[in-house]
């Protein structure tokens, strides 16, 4: 046998999304070394970690230094104060939530890829189309039949179970990232008895949950009565705390919820076989970082993630205004720190490289989020509130005049 | 279909080796509240941090609470002034190592999960019998079948290529935990034309390089020409620097080693394959954490982590004095933190039971690294000096009656 590489692995498309922006950044920065940039691509915070979370981590490490504040290898699931922390975090809802329920993980995108390879690979992912390009590709990474799940325009970009015609695991993302689509609790209740009745995982991203600002949204699916049966839920500090750099996030899986044990066919927790699997793969998140996480959660850490959460939301409601006013066509800005703007007469890799070619704006053509994205750009609320006014600046003229052209 | 869990994760035993430890102890200790125990058992550090590691985590704690010095996503593979410090390390071996071949990772346990999952899973991995139960199990979770590759104690605990009977992943670890045996440069260069005679791929874990202080015998695999064509590397800062708690290491993937690129069979670098699946795999390892790790890789962080790895070295001369006075067979501790020490008549999970009841020692039983391991035990030299001291005091009167009795 020859040493040949996973299929799914090899079958992936040339570049990740956001690595291939970058490169056509670089070549672009290499051309014009003087134009100076303003990135409304890649949704990274800009705003610093809050003081409490920066004291967490400084505490941490001065403790590290000594021989009695020593913390060596820790549990593979997190250490219990946080996990406690995040649990009492999903107090309230209709599911509630143990702490043994909790895994502590390094961030969103590391947990997608742990939680995709713990299932038979015959099993399929269905993905929302347009989608975060990362569940697609872990998907098909740990060997899964990839299931496009459209979400259309009409429908508001929100995804229909009837779309799914076989049980599997169901991505599913709110708000959305890239359209800023939002589940209501009907929603979201649709989705749960159509994944207990079909015998379906859901698989929910919570990222974004703290950009929705409407108390009738959930922010979670355990909001809804039996999702501890049928849902894993994936979330994460970096866009709630500013955690992109420092990396935390975590896993909810309950106890409830259950599956076929291969080959035995026997139905056990789930729980257990994750637990088993983060032991042989995980040595646990470095330890000052959750305690910076920690910091996050406490009653001074929720009050100060707001200053930025604001700010972000700002940005977010500026962009809504500058595109209703351009009279384009777009969605998210309201519970989502994305806009989702249907591009003028275009591809959307075409738009990425005008906006960057002749306003220095950059952007992330709705292409990269898959075949569905096309037509569409998104536009990110996470860069300083300066840039953001800048960057509407230097794009009116060109909106202004798409928006002339069409309407003559 | 039904949900059901990957076969390969299904089919692992019921927990992780160190999990079980931890929990029969557990149960131990709420028999017996008040007996002091004594760890020679999980291969944990005990010396605090280095100043100069822990003055760049809080340091750069202190400089992600500012806006200018925030740092949001990291590059998948590591910043490049770690990849570099890190390439360094290699200098003036037959193999020279670029930064761009370096991936900094959250460890070596998290490495190899990852590096195995780039694999078609039909390709068999190779695992040493006796072995660190994470190379199994990994192995098996990404579906790999596993073949055992026997270490026997007349051969000194060395694997033998002979053994290996169809090409595949060949896991190595020098200096071994647990046996501490160590491959000489003819040993590696045996296994190098081996994997490239029979297109096989080594996967070297480094973790114990610090601890051979032979100059005479190779600190990687690329201390041999080829290695680049055939090799993997893993490499951890947890041995060195007291990283366990902290969470970095790395994987070094040259450019030279080539894979058959499924399903089209063509030959491709490997390296390209692993940076796709990186980058939608993680988003890079805490920014503050690079940084410690940068500092632990200084000349001043060099120096500095000398203090802790004599404490160990000490530790396990003392354990290799004790048992050589006991007449008991053993291996390692010369250039491994680890005694590999045979039970006199008995099963090693009875000698960890009875070392825990009668001494409150805790050690490593042999069966836990694989049936090969039944008949030994492991002692860590980790522990703080008076407390391994305080151990071989404990000790002596068991180990002194079962010399007298096999000497009778």
């Amino acid at each position: 046998m020859e040493i040949a590489v996973h299929p799914g692995l090899a079958s992936l498309d040339q570049g990740y999304l956001f690595e291939q922006i970058a490169e056509e950044i670089t070549a672009f920065q290499k051309e014009h070394p003087l134009s100076r940039l303003i990135s409304l691509g890649i949704g990274d915070v800009t705003r610093p970690l809050t003081p409490v979370v920066a004291e967490a981590l400084a505490a941490a490490a001065a403790e590290m230094a000594t021989e009695s504040g020593m913390h060596g290898y820790g549990p593979a699931a997190g250490y219990p104060f946080l996990r406690k922390a995040i649990a009492e975090s999903y107090s309230g809802l209709a599911c509630s939530i143990a702490p043994e329920e909790v895994a502590v993980t390094s961030g969103g995108k590391e947990a997608l890829g742990a939680v995709l390879s713990l299932f038979d690979p015959a099993i399929p992912v269905w993905v929302c189309e347009p989608a975060y390009p990362a569940y697609r590709d872990c998907a098909g990474c740990a060997g899964h039949p990839v299931q496009a799940l459209p979400c259309r325009v009409e429908d508001g970009f929100l995804p229909k179970p009837e779309a799914v015609t076989e049980p599997g695991i169901i991505i599913l993302c709110s708000p959305n990232n890239p359209t800023g689509a939002v589940l209501t609790a009907a929603d979201w209740q649709m989705w749960v008895s159509f994944a207990i009745k079909s015998g379906s995982l859901l698989l929910t991203d919570s990222a974004y949950a703290a950009y929705c600002t409407d108390p009738m949204l959930p922010h979670s699916v355990y909001a809804i009565p039996g999702a501890d049966r049928c849902a894993i839920e994936i979330g994460s500090f970096s866009k709630s705390d500013g955690f992109t750099g420092l990396r935390c996030g975590w896993v909810v899986l309950p106890r409830a919820c259950v599956c076929a044990c291969a080959p035995a066919q026997e139905r056990q927790p789930l729980l257990r076989h994750w637990m088993r699997w983060l032991g042989c793969h995980s040595n646990g998140v470095s330890y000052p970082v959750q305690r910076a996480a920690e910091a996050a959660l406490s009653p001074i850490g929720l009050q100060q993630r707001e200053k930025a959460l604001r700010i972000y939301r700002r940005n977010a409601a500026s962009l809504e205004q500058f595109f209703t006013a351009a009279g384009l066509p777009h969605t998210g800005g309201s519970h989502a720190p994305y806009l989702w703007v249907q591009c003028p007469n275009g591809d959307s890799w075409g738009w990425f490289r005008m906006l960057l070619a002749t306003c220095g704006v950059i952007v992330t053509p709705g292409a990269g989020f898959g075949a569905a994205g096309e037509g569409w750009m998104r536009f990110s609320a996470f860069g300083r509130p300066e840039d953001t006014a800048e960057a509407l600046r230097r794009m009116e003229p060109i909106f202004r005049r798409s928006t002339r052209e069409e309407n003559e």
